[in-house]
């Protein structure tokens, strides 16, 4: 395994060991870590001391199941603290099968070129590259697909990282080498543009299976989980089939599908953009309602939507996007949301993000709700860096400013997703407390307050909710250092089964006798991390709260607030 | 003495008696403990829950020379931290006539009525105002004064503060009723216009001189230190010969002139805008070199610039108004300078925030540097509020970010005055530490830097400047809460009859044993206060520091950084 250093002051990549404090580490783990060894926190995050760590994780490129995660991290320029975005797609497997450890992206080069970074079996080096200046990543994807190759995954920015954009993405291409995939939050798109790096292509060919110390143990392993996994109702069913826009039917029943702009939890018209009604035009337009978003996973909650004319229109359609362009922007056409959603993919722009911006945008009365043809133009702008583009494209936190709006939806200047903080009280805990900034993933207390999952806790209540929150950002901390997807947090919190076949296959993999609280460990040791970095980036107490129209006004159809101190918050994350 | 507290949710004006502990302050002493002891410093600064509080000086409204400035403090939309902003015009002499400590608005008014506050020495009302909406300061004024007739100061916002814009400033009248006079800096037009109050008329019609304990002792200090402000070279030679414009020459030749989005610290064309060229202008054209913004003033720093037709086009035409919009954005039209600044006060954004903001945008490709329709036209679509607009009025922090721009001169997100920090060293160790947010008036190191005033300290060096920052950010806090411009400093640094005079002055009226060190104990006080609740607001030590391109980028012709240590910035305010 090895470091690659890619520094564009002097145009220059160098190979490292892997120092012995990081070869346990992977993913979100070593990311994490990384930026806070050598990143200054005071530095500005768009400057040449910031940081792009790009890293595996620790089991991808094996045959465990669904463990294709790829984490980047840096100081973000949305948030000023630290994030870790990982994603999907066929990337991290091709870094794993090239015994790479991370590759760490630092510096600004002179002048106005731009490059792309070329790494394969024997090499790894930067070219200039201006082919690609102010394209979309499907047109930078399929004239990278054309040179390099179907042994290739891409790493690519579209416009909106190259204008150094807050809400800009890192896109990943996935199987079919489309850009459907991306490390979407906290504006890494920008970083990497900062550095003035389109593209990175990863070229696996030649490359031999990755060691394993014992195969045998670690193929029943993997197997077993493989197993659990689709045993699972929501990891093997509702995912499956109808993808994660399987919950918009179940917030909307849940009242806590934010509409209008966190207005209420209820949106009229939530059958028109279900899970259930994509599946259905899927189907007729001869897509694809199970979709890997790469090799051996076995979930498959992606999908391939079709326009009306059965020509290909977007993939890895998600809830969240589903949500924040639909019941959030009060827009019920499905095939304009998912417009939004190629268009933002394009772009290279956090659909999270620019969907709350949208109808943050709406409130401040720039367009109406439910303006289908302002939506697109709204993001088609973003792709051209206008004026107003530039507004949205800097995310909810920036256009509120800029359209006088005191009901912004964001924590850490972070915009929230799908899922309304009062109505689902755990994850408002978790958007409140995690060092990354309003993050659903960071610590999904859906499970246990909507789903049924790992138990019920009541989601409009306190109860429970903290420790609830705390648990889940601890093992997602863990499960985002191993490249598995987070979906197999299903499995693992009702399956007591589930979680020994993770570290069976870790111990067999690296020769080591770990135990389960050994991975709890992990993801405590990662938050600290994280937590300390932010801390020297100048974070209070204050950072871990939710706006305050949340603690003020009242969320209809439950009619409920937030209602925690500071000090339950501040206990969420408090450790030793 | 009383305190009107205005409530905006209610729309009710309560009168209250003065708390004792509120007695002996005024101006900035009283605005900054007042938002310190009633604001939550966690609140959303446009949310109902900050206040913005108006307060004339201790001596305002006496014949204490260049006693009338008025102080307006809130929590900060711009810089998150308080602000106290204090500007001249004739409203501090009136409130301080009327037997006015402070004017409290809280609140935030329910619908879409915009209001005024009409104050005379009856009574205190609101009325609904939708008259002026979207109107400039000018034409309100105008209609203003028509309305309500001479005896009459005016308060009010532009369409910059109507939208809520980070830069919008306050406008107060001067003494021809025009809105050439501001509180500028940190955004309270933002939030005067949060609470949709788009004017304040204050009426003195009616009331008796203000009651002074001993007139004979008050008369003879005043009469005393008004021959001392006219005696010193400063504050009655070339202030009243060329207004604050005579620095332009002065820092030019210091090579401290920001030049070029502070790229360079010498403009070329420095000759074309400087305030001798500006003095011989004004007389060509028949207007004046030398004005009073308020009566009483000894120093008349103003003048009335007319332009090419002879007609008058703008007032209180300042040195760090003719730089950012001139040197620093490459602009050597004096008229199109004087144009901007009366487009800024017609709109109600800060001058030095605007300037440095299209700067900004320069160096971001917005538009050419040196382009004078491109910044007038700028400047018109703040009024408007198009998206480019917002853009720029939001100030260059906000600006820098949607262009993508890294060299972007804030401090606490408030844009630096017209004094390099590397060159001027002293000023940038104020930047750098007031609670204010970059601000040159907070510790006006210029004095012993470049002007020889209180002694010599090279500007170039380290040597001398923590110490001397800090003494001007007490003496500057004291100064504030009096009611005199700080302008009276000059003579006060070098004179040491002059202080005692001030204190005889408050003896006087207050009839008090004030000595020298109260008056330096009162200034440790207000910024202990301002530095507690920017504790509370989630700064940091990291918010004390200047943009690292400050620290790194040498500033041509003296090739000098800003080479403070952390540990000294925070040496600074360390109070006890």
């Amino acid at each position: 395994m090895k470091i690659y250093r890619v520094n564009l002051d002097e145009l220059k990549v160098t190979e490292e060991l892997v120092k012995d404090t990081y070869s346990m580490l992977g993913g979100r783990g070593l990311t994490s870590q990384m930026i806070l060894d050598e990143v200054d926190p005071a530095c500005d995050a768009l400057g040449r001391h910031n940081k792009l760590v790009i890293a595996p994780g620790l089991l991808s490129g094996t045959s465990a199941p669904s463990s294709g995660r790829v984490s980047v991290g840096a100081k973000s320029p949305l948030t000023g603290g630290i994030k870790e975005s990982n994603s999907g797609g066929t990337v991290s497997q091709r870094l794993g099968k090239l015994g790479i450890k991370a590759i760490v992206i630092e510096g600004i080069p002179k002048g106005d070129d731009f490059y792309k970074l070329v790494v394969n079996k024997d090499e790894v080096k930067l070219e200039v590259c201006n082919d690609f200046k102010g394209k979309g990543n499907y047109e930078t994807m399929e004239s990278l697909l054309e040179e390099y190759g179907k042994h290739c995954s891409f790493m690519t920015i579209g416009p909106a990282g190259e204008f150094k954009l807050q809400a800009a993405s890192i896109a990943i291409s996935d199987p079919e080498f489309r850009p459907t995939r991306h490390c979407g939050r906290g504006g890494l798109g920008a970083v990497m543009g900062s550095k003035k790096l389109k593209a990175i292509i990863v070229n696996d060919e030649g490359t031999t299976p990755i060691p394993i110390h014992d195969k045998d143990k670690f193929r029943k392993a993997a197997k077993d989980f493989a197993k659990m996994l689709m045993d699972h109702p929501v990891s093997g069913g509702g995912l499956t089939k109808y993808g994660t826009a399987v919950l918009i039917n179940i917030l909307n029943e849940a009242g806590g599908l934010p509409t209008k702009n966190f207005e209420s939890g209820r949106f009229d018209k939530a059958g028109m953009i279900s899970g259930e009604t994509i599946a259905e035009k899927i189907e007729e337009r001869g897509g694809k309602t199970t979709h890997a978003c790469h090799p051996g996973c076995v979930m498959q909650c992606s999908q391939i939507y079709n326009d009306k004319d059965g020509n290909y229109l977007t993939s890895g359609f998600e809830y969240e996007t589903i949500w924040a362009f639909g019941a959030n922007s009060m827009i019920s056409d499905i095939d304009v949301i998912a417009m939004a959603d190629r268009m933002c993919d394009d772009t290279g722009i956090d659909t999270i993000e620019i969907g709350n911006t949208i109808a943050v945008a709406m409130e401040g009365g720039l367009i109406e709700f439910g303006d289908t043809k302002g939506v697109l133009n709204l993001i088609a702008e973003v792709f051209k860096g206008s004026p107003v583009g530039r507004i949205i494209g800097n995310g909810a936190g920036f256009t509120g400013k800029a359209f006088g709006v005191r009901r912004v939806p964001v924590v850490k200047n972070q915009a929230m997703p799908a899922y309304d903080p009062r109505a689902v009280k755990g994850q408002g805990v978790t958007y409140a407390t995690t060092p990354m900034g309003a993050d659903h993933t960071a610590g999904y207390a859906v499970t246990a307050n909507i789903l049924g999952v790992g138990g019920t806790i009541d989601p409009l209540k306190k109860d429970g909710q903290l420790e609830l929150s705390r648990n889940l950002q601890i093992a997602t901390a863990a499960i985002d250092a191993t490249g598995f997807c987070l979906f197999i947090a299903f499995a693992v919190i009702d399956n007591p089964e589930a979680l020994p076949k993770i570290v069976d296959m870790l111990n067999a993999m690296f020769n080591l006798e770990l135990t389960g609280d050994d991975v709890t460990n992990l993801g405590i040791s990662i938050l600290k991390a994280e937590l300390e970095f932010n801390e020297k980036a100048g974070f209070t107490k204050l950072d871990d709260r939710l706006p305050e129209y949340f603690t003020e006004e009242e969320f209809a159809p439950h009619n409920v607030t937030f209602d925690f101190t500071g000090e339950e918050l501040d206990s969420v994350l408090k450790f030793d």
